[in-house]
Parts: structure tokens; sequence; C-alpha cells
């Protein structure tokens, strides 16, 4: 099974908010925001595997700062490391400024998919091979969480996951 | 300001899978979900408060098992706890058997939301009273899940996650 | 054929009302309520027979007051009686008051539902226990209710509908 | 204020039974169907009076046979009675064979709509001028509903209901 | 095959603009009308052929005039001629004044749709007989439309093409 | 007013077909594809100008191929041309084959947004300078379709449609 890189992955969708997308402060809400994350989230590992994918878990995501009624969101998403049948993605949302058209980025995500086939049953993916800095960044640190999820969900002892250690015992 | 107990806070949504809210394989798909808790887990938060809420951060989400549709879904969200302005609310996820008429629980997510005023700006709410054991271990623990989102978000030093170290180093 | 409580059918769903919900006065469109009731009414017939179920009959529904944009909104759906195959279900819906927190009874819809089989004929359900006052009303209720729907249907002669001529002739 | 036809009023919306409009045994879900009554039925309401109108009463409804996933439906709209500022509003529903393309009567729904201004506080509507044997045969029965739905609500006594009355007496 | 009139195949479609039909100036988007137009269009071509139909082609659309949010409006569809398998489609848009009741013609489109059988493939539909002066002018010009389409398409030379030279020949 | 290039106003969309997208062959239906053009077309209308725009028209949209279900589906729109206030927008859509991840074009359709101000009065905008080869083409195009739009709507001459002249005269 041949690797393949990040890039290969990106998939990017852009929205408008309209007005069904908002709460009562006008804003965006966060509900809305994590179906669209999911959405193309779960496109780029489905065009890294070419397979069906589903959602297996969501890692922590921030709301830093509220994104207005009619503001123009751009998604990008893309496979940062692959382990078995389950693709860790990343979903950067970036808002822009409707005057100068300057960007900033609003939001980071981190969702896991797990390629399966149509009885459900995981199937193997191909492996990543990062690029960039932060690709490699973001390669590296996805073995830390691969294990705090795992210790959080209680399939892992904490002596066990040994990255985690490291950062607390440094 | 009074404490309020977490049972105060109890808020309910049943929803049936219609087709639009399903993936690929004719299941419910993640985003749909997430969005579900966002909107009650934000009714919580407000019962809670008697305040406008925005979501602040979701917590690990795993999603273990496959929800079908016609399923019928209940979603249960409480006040788990709260710190100054914001409240960390457990939603857990219910599937009913449609033979049978028994549940089983699907899912279990944990949120947190800011009660703020017509600016945005954060408001300080009521403390939580835990009564039944599930609500008093949730209370617990809340304070571990506040450093790990604090030293995810690179606001708070390892060194200084002492409900976190003592996690790894005991 | 064993008996149940109409307890056993509660089923709750708390909704928010979003922009598209609303009409051009800002409050809750009546379609859009009696689309909620119909859902969780369906929901509660369900929980009561284990079965696919039909709406068969919506009987008179008042609008009293407006519920307006953002409101907090929750339906109680009860089975009140069942004949044969088809289960009264009482929908209770309530409005929370944003700052008091204090809820309000906005309406009270009745609706017939009709459990079948996958060609849509008709299966028997267990008949109902009502248990508190209310419950034990609205059972009573039940049969009159009967007649007048069969009577405006043109099934039932007004000289065989015993429980309605006793209405007007006391 | 000068009264205007029924027919005047005649509203129509043509709707194709899409997936999300539809329920476990793949047929039109009652409260979608509702939904559609109630916006058309408002139309018809407002092309009478030229005002804002909300719902206020749905009378009883019957679903008497399904209506499958992809068919055509028609409802035709038209206010049968005035009475002050509430209109009551007729609304059958038609739904087509997809190969003869006859078409056969569904559904037959009333409601009633209240004129009001910006306040929500009721205005005069114009009276209504019956012409077809189908309008006049509306148009008489308008009152003896009106009775019972002030009856149902608690707003009039069995013995002041004069025309429901003599139709058990007879 | 037997000819049809023009009229028989008359949909219509009446919609009151929700907010999130919207744009952010609050009226009506174009992308939605457009939406609504091949709904309408499509149970048009329907109702002349009784087939499947699906969207072929959309003709050039103007979109003249703003429609405010909270507006009636009301799309008209009729075949205007039909070719082998295809079906012209007229659809005029009309827009009520709230006060006045009076509408005005906003927009006019036309598509085309083609009767298909099961697996895509292209089925014979009935002729058109065209009755009032607007139903023959539409029926004539459908043939300059059909020549400016396949040149557009590149399945036509402009030689060919002899309705359409003629319009800039003379 | 400093001139911008075509692909500065690159906006991409990624959908994937949902149920609620398809018509009765279980295909993306014509309608919904139309609806994301025209907000993607938007957008890249609104990066070009930095101004709120309003779809002004429709260009000749062909669906030559059908679209299923589940289906991968990319829009990318960029601004080929700018006239005065008006901007000419191409949208190619894109669509992934599920196994090979191949994509093939599916469609091409020109809209025309106007940059508008708060009133709805145009504003001037940028022109465009074209780079590729096909921006070059699409640009030198739309004079001509501009003139075939004028004189569609009957505010050109076909005697000044000099552009489309030389199509039928050479």
């Amino acid at each position: 099974m041949k690797s393949k890189t990040s890039k290969e992955s990106l998939s990017i969708a852009t929205h408008e908010v309209l007005p069904n997308d908002t709460n009562n402060l006008n804003n965006l809400f966060g509900g809305r925001l994590m179906e669209w994350m999911d959405i193309i989230g779960g496109i780029s590992a489905h065009r890294h595997s070419h397979r069906v994918v589903v959602t297996a878990t969501v890692n922590h995501i921030a709301f830093h700062s509220a994104i207005p009624y009619a503001s123009i969101v751009t998604l990008e998403a893309k496979v940062s490391r692959a382990f078995n049948s389950s693709m860790e993605v990343f979903i950067d949302v970036w808002v822009e400024d409707l005057v100068s058209g300057g960007r900033v980025k609003s939001n980071e995500a981190i969702y896991t998919f797990v390629a399966v086939d149509q009885n459900g049953s995981p199937l193997q993916v191909q492996s990543i091979i990062p690029e960039t800095d932060e690709e490699k960044a973001r390669y590296d640190g996805a073995l830390r969480r691969r294990q705090l999820a795992l210790l959080l969900a209680g399939k892992m002892k904490p002596e066990d996951a040994t990255e985690l250690r490291a950062l607390f015992m440094k």
C-alpha cells in the first residue's frame, strides 16, 4: 500500500453564514461549525483512503472568537497521520474580513475518521508522508494525541502512555 | 449568588434519525449528533445561568457504535460544574432498541459554555452542588479536564497542571 | 398483551426557536410547532407500542400566545388511551421565561397515531393504565373525543354518539 | 370594508415529496404536511386581508391514506368565512397518480388565522361572499365549527352552542 | 402519442420568503429562487409527460428586482414546446404587493427537462399545442433557443443555425 | 482602482451529495446544484470586489451527466471579467470517482453578480487581469456573452451586437 502526502488529502469548503446558522447573538453557532468540520474532514479522509469513512473521535475544540452573520468561512482539512484504519484530520477554520479581504484563523479542530467496508468493519489505509514543517509537527503530535484518546477511553493505562508521561516528567 | 443543583439544569431532547441526518452507510452522521449536542448542551447551561450562553470548548468525543436511520435518540444534558463564567456540561446520548424498547448508552460528550452579556463579555454564574455519585464524580473530574484544556490551549504550563501530573506520577 | 402505564410513554423534546422557525412577527410559526408535535407524539406512540406508527388524526389545537424567537420550548408527549391499533397522545407545550426560568404552558394538542406493519396494516397495541388525576381525566375524555372524530368523519351517526349527546343534554 | 369572494383568496402550493419529508415507511410524514398546510393557509388568509396573519386554531385533520415518496402534492387553500379578525381557511390536499396524471383528494384541513398589527393585536377583516355550492356549505358550517372551538376552549357553555345542540337534538 | 395543450402542464407554487431564503440585504437570494424554479419546472414537465424528468439545461435568467423577506412569491410553470424527449418550460415569477395585493412580474426563466426511464435513457414525449398568443410566441421562439443551446454546446455549426442567422442577417 | 488577477477571486466549495439533495433517480437534483453555484459564485465576486454582491444573471447551464448520491462535488469559481459594477463568474463543477479519486468535469456555469451598496445601488469594481490561457479565453468571450445577454433582454439591437454578428457572418 503506497504512502501518500498529507497535501493530497487537502479539502476546502467555503461557507457563508446564513440566518439559520446563527445563535441568539447573531453569530455562527458552535454546532453548525462542528457539522461543517465533520463533513469536510470526512471528505479529506475519503480523499486519502478512497473508502467510506465514519467519524471516530473529535479532539478538543476551542471556540475563541465569535463569527458574525454573513461572514465568509473557509475550512481546510488535511490528514495529518494514519494509524491502521484510522486517520487523524486537522481542520483549520479561517474567517475573512469583509472589507480588507484579509483572513484570520478562527479555529483549529482535530477529528479522527475510520475507513470501513459496507459492514462497517475497519479497513487498512495508506500511511502519510508529511512535507511542510507544520505537517511534520502535526504528524509528530498525533501519537501523543492518540495515547491521550486511548487513555481517556480507558483503553490504555497511564503508565503505558509514554509520550504523555514525558510531557509531565521532563 | 445562590448555588444550584446539577439536576436543575437537566435538559432532554429526543430525536428521530431522518434521511438527511444519515451518512453513506445509512447511519446518523457525526456532525449532526454534535449539532444536537451543542443545542441541548446550550439549553442546559442556559437553565443553570438564565443567561445567553455560547459554546467555548468541546472535549474529547468518541463515536463507539453506529446509530442507524429511524433510531430514536435521546440526549440528556446536565451542568457538571461551573467555574466563574464557564459551565462544563455532560451530554449523555441514549439509543432505543426499536423492538424491546431498552436503551443503551451510545455516546458521552463534554462541552463547555460561557455565559455572556449582549456584547459577548463573560458573566459570573452560580456554582453547582452535585448530588448523586455520578454527579460528584463528574464534578471532581471537571478540574482535571479544565487543566487539560488550559494545557492544550497553551494557557497553563505542564508543571502547574497538578491534577494531571498526579495522574501520571502515581 | 400486557397493559402499560401512560407514564412509560413519556417523551420529551426541548427546542430552541431558531431564525427559520419564525414568522413575520419573529415568533415561532404554527406549522413548525405542529411538525415538532407530530415527531415527539409519534415517538411517544412508538414507546408505547414498539411498532412503526403513522399519524392518523390531529384534534383541535389552539395557539393562545406567541412564542418569540430564541425561546426554549419543551414538548412533553404521553399516550392517554389506546383503542385497538390507535393511540391518543397528549402533547403539552411549555415555554420558559428566559430570565426567571419559570415555565408556562403554551399549548396542548391531541394527536392520534396508528401502529402498522410494513404494509401499513394496523396492528393491535397494549391498553393504557392511567395513574395520576390528569391521566385519568384524559383517559376518560378520550372516548368522547373519539366519538367526535368518528362523527366529524361521517363514520358515526349523531344518535350513536352517546358520550357527546350527554354533554349537550344534561 | 368591502366584502370579497372566497375565490379571491385561492392559494396553491405544489410540492414534490423529497427524502427529508418521509417517515420510516417512506411516505410523507404528517408533521411536514401540517407545516405546508399552515404556510399556504396563512398565504390565503393574507390574500383576503392584506394583513400579517398568525395561526389561531387547527381544526380536526384526518390522514386517510399514505402519500408515498416522490409524489406530487397540491394544496389549495381558500378562506371559507371571516369573523371579525379571524378567518377560517379550508385546505384541500390532492395527490397525483404519477402514471395517469389523475388526482385524488388525500386530505382536507381547516385552520383559523387572525389578522394582527405589528404588536400582535387583532384587526378587523373583510367578510366573505361564498359563490359555489361547496363554498356556501363551508360558509354555513363555519358557525358550527366556531361554536365547537369555543366550547372546547371553555369559552362557551354547551347550552349556548345552539348550532351544535341542534345537531344532536334533531 | 396524443398531443397536449400547454395549459395542461400548468403548475403553480406559492412560497413565502423565510429567513433562510435571504441574502445579506435581507432579500430572496438567487440560488433559492433557481431551486424553486427547478422543482416547479420539473413538476410541469412531469405533468406533460407522466415520466420521471431530469433538468437538462437552464436558459438565460435575469434577476431584475430584489424580492424582500416575507414576500409572497408565486411561480407558474408551463411546457412551451416539446422536442423528442426534451421539454422547454417557461417559469414566470410573480411577487405580490403586501398592501394592495397587486402582483408584478419579477422574473421569467426557461429550463429544459428530459423525460427518462429508470436507467436515465431518454423517452419520447407528446408534442405541445399552444393556444394563447403568449403560448404561440413561446412555442415559435423555442426553435431559435434550441439552436442557440446546441450552438453554445458545440453540437451545431453557426451556419446550420438558420433561425439564429436570420436574426442577425435581416 | 487597482486591477486584480482572476486567480485572486478563486473560491472553492466541496460538498457531499446528501439524501435531501437528490431527485427521484437518486442523483443530485439540478436546483440544488444551481443553489450551490450561486453561493460560491457570490463569494468569488465578493472576494474580487469586497462588496455586498447580488446575482444579476445566469447564463446558459447544461447538465450533461447525472451526479449520484454520496458523490463528492467540488465547485471552483473565479471572476472572468468585470464591467463597471458587474462581474462575470465562471463556476466549474468537478465530480470525484469514489474509487480512483480521479475527477471529471461535470458542469460549467456562468453567473453575473453586481456589487451594490446598502440601498442596492451599483458600485464600481476593479477590472480583471487574466493570466492563464483559459482565463484569457474566458475574458475575451465575456464581451460576446454580454452582448447576447443585452440582446436577449431587449437592451441592445441585433445590428449593434458586433461580436455576435461576427460569429454568424464569418
